[in-house]
């Protein structure tokens, strides 16, 4: 009889034949898109030591780590010098700094591995889930971003997704944003984690959230006419372009690039970050890609590594059209690109099946 | 500049596209064999439940097992309640115990994943290594030996290697030759021991441990004589038999088969084993793999799951046929069979660069 014992460790899965099928059929399709966009394959240990992990994704990420006990007579001590892999960004880091003089200086590559994390064990979140990372090392050219998104976007259509969104935003615009509104500098992640809430909270949400973390003067009120703006633009495109046509697209994405540059103004930084948006939009047209991209400057994403573009490609269905994914999935694939040395693309399959 | 502190953890490797590209290369064909043979895929989490690894693989293998910290409040107290996978015939058992309702009586599965054994990294070998295993579970029938020792020289002569031999043992034979050689119950696990070493240490070298191990009386002496005689009929063999003729092979595992069956008489047990033996070479013939099949009474292997037939896949090699693993392999597949309930095969690719 089945008993507790015979469970899998919490929040972890075993795949019995049909699921791993399933699984390699979309890993397989993700693989084939990027190898055509000319990425290569990379693998690095499940085991990293633990000082290459620790302090790199912050507090709450460092609580998160499985950490893994010396072995022999320092068993005893209950200290830890291994630690499983949290992301596959800190690998990716350790590996171009130890092989510099192997990889070449332009390196794209692609890397489909499990990692772990310590995490409560929500519905549909698991401890031991796989990320399929893109990255681009050696140019911090738009182009890069476009193309990433382009593969991302690429993968998803052959897995047979259609109704998907590529939110598209950049740090630098952000920055220009909340330095011409005012905030503070040391006030800016405060004011990030209120924006973020956007899509969740509404802009009344937002403006709560701002005013409790002591954001209350004239910059929020200068913060939130500009999103209110934003958010009634944005309401306008939806009730007008019903059928997200990729002109609608292109006119909404207008819109927000000509508020972004009234508000940016000559903000250096700010205007810099406009620009490589606009120039990534450009590089998207040659790609599939384009009609899926909407600007969203509310998009900040929590991580401090952010440098550039971020961008967040978002969708829920209850079924995909191809009969080999056949069940209800969520997912969720997050970019950034970090000053000037990389670009990234990563997805995390953290969905229910797969 | 690369420095201590972006290597990989000791006894752990990064792989590079090219290293990548070999493995998938190699893992692709095993795969594709295993599935021609009607085995089914099944993956199961990198990390288990402390209580499923600890107490399964002896005081050694407990001592290699990569113990997980608590996390949390608990972190502190130095307690591990998890750990990682140590082998894929452990968690295959767990997995088999917990879906009994969902998966099939007869159940044929593969599977080729990572584990992790904290090991002194000596040269060739590592702390995270693929195994490659195949498990028949439901039959007991000598043709699934016969198909997994099939399937195993299958593969390897797809990846390109041709010289390689497949020795062949029963335990239950063993315990056939040393009831009927006197050798009490209670130093059965010495006398095996000593016996592995017939192809190491030689006739010489294993009289002396038996002595060493006290085992000095005429069963040594009665013991000693059968297993001289077999080095004599071998070395004959291959004397004579110097290109491994198929035929010259058969005569060799039927004169072996005469002495078993001569030296272990009316013993139940081991008459059970030879006739096993005897099923198993008849069966393999319809594959290809009879004339790579070299019986071999001295192979005891350490392990004590292994109750049903033993086998030992060896070969070195300084460069394979296969232009895509063009590189030094030394590659050992063992194979046992556990009462009744389970057949497998298992590869450890542990060698130097896949």
């Amino acid at each position: 009889m089945p008993s507790p014992k015979t469970q899998p460790a919490r929040g972890m899965r075993d795949f019995l034949p049909a699921d791993v099928r399933k699984r390699e059929y979309v890993i397989g399709v993700i693989k084939s898109v990027y190898e055509r966009y000319g990425f290569e394959p990379l693998e690095t240990p499940a085991v990293e030591n633990i000082e290459t992990l620790m302090g790199k994704y912050g507090e709450e990420g460092n609580q998160l780590i499985f950490k893994i006990l010396k072995r022999g007579e320092h068993e005893k001590t209950g200290e830890a010098d291994l630690a499983l892999r949290y992301d596959l960004t800190v690998p990716l880091a350790r590996v171009v700094a130890q092989y510099q003089n192997e990889l070449p200086k332009f390196f794209k590559r692609y890397q489909i591995q499990p990692v772990w994390r310590a995490d409560r064990p929500a519905r549909g979140r698991f401890r031991e889930f796989y990320q399929c990372d893109v990255d681009v090392l050696g140019s911090n050219s738009a182009l890069v971003e476009a193309e990433l998104i382009s593969a991302a976007s690429d993968a998803l259509v052959a897995l047979g997704f259609k109704d998907f969104t590529i939110r598209l935003n950049h740090r630098q615009v952000l920055t220009g944003i909340l330095d011409q509104a005012g905030v503070p500098r040391d006030r800016h992640d405060d004011a990030l984690i209120s924006l973020d809430k956007m899509d969740k909270a509404g802009p009344e949400g937002v403006a709560r959230e701002l005013n409790q973390r002591g954001i209350v003067d004239e910059s929020a009120v200068k913060l939130m006419r500009f999103f209110e703006g934003l958010a009634g633009a944005e309401h306008a495109a939806n009730l007008i372009d019903f059928n997200d046509s990729s002109d609608g697209r292109a006119a909404y994405n207008a819109d927000v690039q000509g508020r972004l540059v009234e508000f940016v103004g000559p903000h250096e930084t700010g205007a810099k970050g406009v620009d490589e948006l606009r120039q990534m939009l450009q590089f998207a047209k040659s790609g599939g890609a384009a009609q899926r991209i909407k600007l969203d400057p509310t998009l900040a994403r929590g991580l401090a590594y952010y440098t550039g573009a971020i961008s967040r490609l978002t969708w829920r269905i209850s079924r995909a059209a191809s009969a080999a994914v056949d069940v209800t999935i969520t997912w969720l694939a997050c970019f950034s690109v970090r000053t000037c040395r990389r670009a990234a693309s990563r997805w995390a399959l953290n969905e229910s099946s797969l």
